[in-house]
């Protein structure tokens, strides 16, 4: 197995940690950001557009490839990366995430949960086995486990059983492995209950992954209690290990949660905004809707170095979303996915010379400038 | 004014001719494809991407960027080149196609057209003044003067009065321009009719263009018919200008007319069926939703040197095509135009050499294979 983690540099004004993955696709710098590929592209992109924003890996959703093309037919190809034409990492999440939010018609069971096709009403059995199997199909770099992403909110009990679930299907899920070809991380749940997510960690810890994941958090508890929790349960992960926190987050979030020690973050909201209209930038976010911009010829973010700063006016910008012109969601896109990979990497090198702290005052105070 | 014609090569089998357009955004090798970029956008592409796949000129419609954003609003960013950050030859059609086949409520009279928009149902005249004014606005490099497309079928009368109207539009544009800023095309109508065809170059030709155009083409009657006319109608052009058939067309047809001595096309089939899943192909057209390519490991044409054919299965292909993914229509487009462009490079290869006829019968030959 090819994958390893090293920490160069911890934090000596936090818990944050600089770090590199190595895996049979190339490493990856830590603290990073994973922009979302759920059906084997980064909406409107190409890997040569994600190799030029500094982008070291991608998730791609294992619910969405199984149900479409399937991944028998990625497997025939010869795996994912070779599909997408993507080079370098790929960690798949495990589809329960999906079937629980997307599919219909759920049925859990000790052995797995039976769902319909968001697609075409078709029913299908995921177990923690076959999760395995249609990652390790794709040629995934890093597998999750499957596990019950438990909602918000819930009671200790409901978490408790919940949990139980998850616990029993990562061990079924380590086991289920039929090499040792990439990487499998277990996913800590347990609600928003501190006794839960310690004895979580202590599970799957014994059970023993190459990393290990926050799971459910942002499902709609208040943004106090996510880095509450967060801040309980990341102490907790091996240290020596990758820590992902799944689902996660905003640029805000994302500053919060390196700083607790977080290593690996994913989120559709650069893609998913950048499609709706909205941008990043450092004093937080803008709509390029607003009809303010109408015959504005200045750039999305001056001195911004993205493709779509150095080269078009907020007036053109607006323009194309207003003709719902394919090119704006392109643009729109580059120009979020620089601002998400030049976040994380001002913060590992905040990290490195010490001033992460600052880095992190700095960053709140344009905000609320 | 910077704008000129230099044939550099005259076929020897065939009416065909290698020539080149120099303009103040550089020059532009003939027999020239032109790739629609109706709103500013050669939709789904960058211009460095038109610019790897060989484009050196494109058009744009005045009638979109009139309603939106505005030629003023475009005027005052810098003009169309810099708007869309495309730094070689736009052609701009007059607005009058679109008024004729989008807009709502149409009202012809001596003096203009007054059409309500398609977007907000507001109300405009174009006059031919205002066409160039607007042209001129954008910073063209080729304008088009206003005329009226005369449908199919139309009476001998029905021509004759639509190209009376035409001509007047055509002396009004020449004299409408405020500087010699890039040039302006005169487009030849006449509907069917041979005579009224003559009529049309020779009134045209008084008034002196600087290229001239064939307009009323590929309207609705048989190829046949639209090969028939353009054979007539090409010749008669001055024979040291270029020569522009507007709105055509598929391969086979930039085949014929190149051999009967047409300079320019313009079309929207190779980006418009590339986001329906068409691609070009040396035997025809293949469409990437059929079933029959749901595992193809291969590319949409073996031995094509374009990007898309380069990295991609049509496996991957139709998997993203089913799926509605934007990267489904900038990969179909990148291998069409790539096709388009290879095409017509080949065509003046072939002329130079003499082959042009041998290049005919190949190309329809592997067609019919």
């Amino acid at each position: 197995m090819s994958f390893r983690f090293e920490i160069l540099h911890t934090s000596t004004d936090s818990r944050a940690r600089v770090g590199r993955i190595s895996t049979s696709h190339g490493s990856i710098d830590t603290p990073v950001f994973m922009p979302v590929g759920t059906q084997a592209t980064v909406k409107s992109l190409t890997p040569e557009d994600l190799h030029g924003l500094g982008v070291q890996v991608i998730l791609a959703n294992t619910y969405h490839l199984y149900l479409r093309p399937g991944h028998d037919i990625i497997s025939a190809i010869g795996g994912l990366h070779r599909f997408m034409h993507w080079d370098q990492a790929i960690l798949t999440d495990s589809g329960g995430y999906q079937v629980f939010s997307l599919a219909k018609l759920r049925q859990i069971s000790d052995q797995g949960v039976i769902f319909q096709s968001h697609i075409d009403g078709s029913k299908h059995l995921l177990t923690p086995e076959k999760a395995i199997e249609v990652q390790e199909a794709l040629g995934s770099d890093i597998m999750m486990c499957l596990d019950e992403c438990t909602a918000y909110p819930a009671t200790h009990e409901q978490c408790e059983t919940s949990l139980n679930l998850t616990i029993d299907w990562a061990l079924r899920c380590k086991q289920g492995r039929s090499t040792d070809r990439g990487a499998i991380f277990g996913i800590v749940q347990g609600g928003m209950f501190e006794d839960l997510r310690a004895r979580a960690v202590s599970a799957l810890a014994d059970i023993g992954f190459d990393g290990y994941a926050l799971g459910g958090l942002s499902v709609g508890e208040p943004k106090e209690m996510m880095l509450e929790v967060a801040g309980l349960a990341l102490p907790l992960l091996p240290e020596s290990l990758p820590r992902y926190v799944m689902g996660v987050g905003t640029p805000e979030d994302l500053v919060e949660l390196v700083s607790l020690g977080a290593d690996m973050f994913d989120c559709v909201i650069p893609t998913r905004n950048a499609r709706n209209g909205q941008f990043f930038i450092s004093t937080g976010t803008m709509n390029i809707r607003n009809a303010r911009y109408k015959g504005d010829p200045g750039p999305v973010e001056a001195g911004c170095a993205c493709y779509t700063c150095r080269h078009y006016s907020r007036a053109y910008l607006r323009h194309l979303f207003m003709a719902k012109e394919l090119l704006a969601y392109r643009l729109n896109t580059t120009h979020n996915i620089h601002y998400f990979m030049t976040l994380m990497s001002n913060m590992r090198e905040a990290i490195q010379h010490g001033r992460i702290s600052l880095f992190k005052r700095d960053f709140f105070s344009q905000r609320n400038s």
